[in-house]
């Protein structure tokens, strides 16, 4: 089942194993703290883009019994991500696709999706020079593949009226987010700064998109602060990782 | 120099006394907040505008040597603000202008002041029904003289090309602050999210803007936090309200 420099992850909070590669993808924080922000109801029908090794997407099957849809570009990364699905006995609720998300209208319908979550590449192409040499890695974090106005479009596309999307990004972009969310009719909602600790600048922003919502009314949660002045994780985040148990850092 | 129900406030923080009034204008926290937060150089040309009483002003006048203009359309609050100007002795460096900010580029020139600072109105005409009986205060909080549609474009106007606003809103039109903002070549720099407790929404926003800046780039500044769980002052917010000398809560 694995494949060479492969293993199986599990977060000690959750059911599910997940299979990662040092040389081609791990899910890190920022697909823990989506797939704790988003919030599907029970019989949701989800769309994570963008999906990687579908971390997100198996974290929130343990959150919902709705239909999870993981599209992903690069056939590695799918490959991983349905070979995790098929370890955690998965298959009935969720559903690996390899594609282009640009083109996932043709096998999604529009109008149809009431949650879409995604992670997706943080850095313009414009940042290409300092790009990850790793390939697997620089497509999920730079806009090689697809960039954040293709994705709002495909987000927008896909939702319900009033349907919500769930994005985690970084704070240097959230002025556009905005700005181009606002033009494919999606208006924030609700948004939650992640600060590395407490007296540092922001560096994570998770951003609850709602279809033709009003522009006004948004919120900004409690922060999240993620280490304490010791490096230790602070109570929220040590029991998305760890659970109610013992310590592990 | 004081009318009835008049009496004169002093931040132990800062040397400057400033003229209120209960039923008139009282400065609170978000004037505190919005003078610490604004970067103005040594001679910085400054204008405030929706300026109460002047508070904004008169902070500012202890970190700058540069000119202040306060604007202020209400000819009560206008003169308090002016009576503490000369009770200052900062009549060299203040100056108040009783005038719709509308029409202010026939005072003070297009695109010749470095620093905007603004606290205006946060709650739109649709919320009048809620407004506040006192008609000082109603207009000082809601979009009855002004809104930020009209406040942007004015701030944009005054602005040199890079020279920056600072502006204390609410989280709930942070959206639209950025687009219009954008329309009217404002860019966001850095935002401050204040929060009245470490577990609680934000309800404030600090937000600096600079004139044909960056879409992209924007920094969130470590969270600002006001109480602690016992409703005493944080460090921060003590010292900006009396200094590093003795807790007065």
């Amino acid at each position: 089942m694995l494949q060479p420099g492969e293993r199986i992850d599990q977060l000690y909070s959750q059911g599910v194993q997940i299979i990662q590669s040092k040389e081609v993808f791990s899910f890190s924080l920022d697909a823990v703290l989506l797939a704790d922000f988003a919030q599907p109801k029970r019989y949701s029908k989800i769309v994570d883009l963008c999906a990687g090794n579908g971390a997100v997407g198996l974290f929130l099957s343990q959150k919902t019994e709705g239909s999870i849809t993981a599209v992903e570009i690069q056939a590695r990364l799918a490959d991983m991500a349905r070979r995790s699905v098929r370890l955690n006995q998965l298959t009935d609720q969720m559903t690996v696709l390899e594609q282009d998300l640009a083109t996932i209208t043709e096998k999604i319908a529009k109008d149809s999706v009431e949650i879409v979550t995604c992670n997706p590449p943080y850095f313009p192409l414009s940042a290409l020079s300092k790009k990850n040499p790793n390939p697997y890695l620089a497509i999920a974090r730079h806009e090689i593949k697809t960039n954040l106005a293709t994705i709002l479009q495909v987000t927008s596309d896909l939702l319900k009226m009033n349907g919500k999307a769930y994005f985690v990004y970084r704070p240097d972009r959230l002025s556009e987010l905005i700005q181009i969310a606002a033009e494919k009719r999606l208006a924030v909602k609700r948004v939650r700064l992640v600060y590395p600790k407490v007296d540092r600048e922001a560096n994570m922003i998770l951003v609850e998109l709602i279809k033709d919502g009003k522009l006004r009314g948004q919120r900004f949660l409690p922060p999240l602060v993620v280490y304490d002045q010791h490096n230790h994780y602070l109570p929220e985040v040590q029991r998305l990782l760890f659970g109610d148990g013992q310590s592990h850092d």
